[in-house]
């Protein structure tokens, strides 16, 4: 474990959080099962009746025919991909240049599959339908992540959607959804998740995100996909004898929250709009399309760093535990929207945001390199 | 969910089980939770408190310098191999005809790693020094797995043990310890776990079988080696978030456990003896080397199956859930001592194997092809 930053002490002593669902602390497990009957029996390999209930709940909320329990999202999508790779007999797929499977999982596709990739789009947007006409032959799939997380949670209209979806169904190119933050981005659309997921051939959807359980994902699809699945599930060691612990937190928090996402996306706009009106602040996207987006600073990281750890002690709202560097002359952190929220008392939201304005203009506005 | 056979609904009904620690129910994972204070941080992607203490707790135990937490048993081993083949530039690995990864795994090895594999010594015995120096050249680690569990639970010596770990360090060969079941032959050999696990150069542990845990493994070995693996281990999306549901729960079970294998072994001598005195019944091997061992039964399952239902319901005690069919003429069920049998009233269990003699000579020694 690395030393925590100062920012990530203070922060965790705050007495409210603007963002997420609280600590991710081993109550979180113990809330979920303290009211569950202690008889009811573990899935075993897949099977039973707590794995068995929840994946046919899934797969219906997602309008599909099958859903299979992953223990992560990295190991579904992998297999998802390798499936549509080996029915096409194409070892290719095409993806965005900041998808997770490309920059967070140490080229698991690439090692263990030996998949080649392509990228389509710029990394500072999301994929267009001319990035998918315009790409290489031989593509097996392609995947789109809903929301483009890396890039503050952008989204493609629902228009978008369909003309991707329609090309790769006329051109024989399976559509797969990284929805990790599927839920998430529901209320933008206006739609359905049955809605939604019906243009893409398989989905993933991660089930501590938005919905805040402890860990595991859901792929959903068709029955013959759904099986396959299963075998490469096993063969990567992901059909664990039991997955209940993350089934029932899953089960759970879905309950909780799955109809609180308008809520948070509400939320999310309210405290964009918020951090907007600070000087040197903006969000990506200006407006959020769910309950994510990033915070952009104009300055460096060691200018804006005091002010936050100011606001956070003066108002006791942890504002965000981490800035990141973008260079010398500008930072970011992200944010996700979630329970914490609505447990502040407004006058106090609206003094932190005054006091980060005043702070911000106090400190920085002399600044040679800011206009 | 297959329909439950008629033996495993009337075992399920008994009041005492003669094998295993208990029920999987939500219960395992409830003690283990009851008296954890909620406000522990969860892991996070395997790092934090919860999950560092553990693998150090764990690679002190098994005498190696490092370790790390692994979902299952079948990614940790595969990703092992994985690493001896890289090290040595030959993808080809030696183990048992009946191993977890011949056998049941899918065929990931394979699938996911192109790995090639050499199948040491006959089904029905475990492996020799002379099997290991007679294989064919290019094999870059061996697997021995103590006990071999397809096969009741059999056991080299430990000299054997010795030999074949100095034949594999001399020849630049590696060795890999599946020992899903290493503490439950520790009062066999008389040895510490770090005595054996001196001898290979990798270790698997499993933390559900003997110790009881919910799933999970440990993998163990020299730093660079565990370094690797935690890359593989993302590979794999492995590597997840929480993993903390089954850490606590090992580690609650370890402690509670870990010390009471010898009792485990004793009492699977003991109870082999009462199956080896009945008519009909042997056990593999005829006496135990760890907790475990195989009953085979020379009598076709339909056979043996209403004789077993009738002892299970005159004595209360639940032999076992199952039967399978080795041939027509014969059958076989696995057993593991644990938590339950020392509930039984001893007078109970004598009666038990008593009416079981009776009723195996009642019905079935007048059969013409048993002498």
């Amino acid at each position: 474990m690395g030393e925590a930053s100062q920012l990530q002490k203070v922060y965790n002593q705050t007495k409210y959080k603007l963002a997420n669902h609280g600590v991710r602390n081993i109550q979180v497990l113990q809330k979920a099962f303290e009211k569950k009957n202690g008889e009811l029996e573990s899935d075993l390999y897949g099977t039973g009746q707590i794995i068995e209930d929840f994946q046919s709940k899934m797969a219906s909320y997602l309008g599909k025919e099958d859903a299979v329990f992953f223990p992560s999202g990295t190991m579904a999508q992998q297999i998802a991909l390798r499936i549509w790779c080996d029915e096409k007999g194409d070892k290719k797929v095409a993806y965005h240049p900041l998808s997770h499977l490309e920059i967070h999982e140490e080229d698991g596709l690439k090692e263990l599959h030996h998949i080649e990739t392509v990228l389509l789009a710029d990394r500072n947007r999301v994929i267009d339908l001319s990035d998918v006409m315009n790409m290489e032959n031989g593509v097996a799939a392609v995947l789109l992540e809903l929301p483009q997380r890396e890039i503050g949670g952008q989204l493609p209209s629902f228009e978008t959607l369909r003309d991707i979806s329609k090309y790769c169904r006329e051109n024989n190119i399976r559509l797969h959804l990284d929805g990790a933050r599927l839920l998430e981005v529901l209320p933008y659309y206006g739609k359905t998740a049955a809605e939604v997921c019906a243009m893409f051939d398989s989905v993933y959807v991660s089930l501590y995100k938005g919905i805040g359980g402890i860990a595991g994902a859901i792929l959903a699809g068709a029955q013959d996909f759904i099986n396959q699945s299963k075998v490469w599930k096993r063969r990567y060691g992901g059909d664990l004898i039991s997955l209940y612990p993350y089934i029932i937190s899953a089960d759970y928090y879905f309950d909780m929250r799955a109809h609180k996402m308008e809520q948070y996306f509400r939320e999310s706009k309210e405290v964009a709009d918020q951090f907007n009106s600070c000087y040197g602040i903006s969000t990506l996207p200006a407006v959020p399309v769910s309950n994510m987006f990033h915070v952009h600073i104009e300055f460096s990281k060691e200018q804006v760093e005091p002010i936050l750890l100011e606001v956070e002690r003066q108002t006791g709202i942890g504002l965000t535990s981490h800035l990141k560097e973008i260079n010398k002359q500008s930072c970011y952190f992200e944010v996700h929207m979630g329970d914490m929220y609505s447990e502040i008392p407004k006058e106090l939201v609206t003094r932190a945001f005054d006091l980060l304005n005043q702070q911000m203009k106090r400190d920085l506005s002399n600044e040679a390199d800011y206009e």
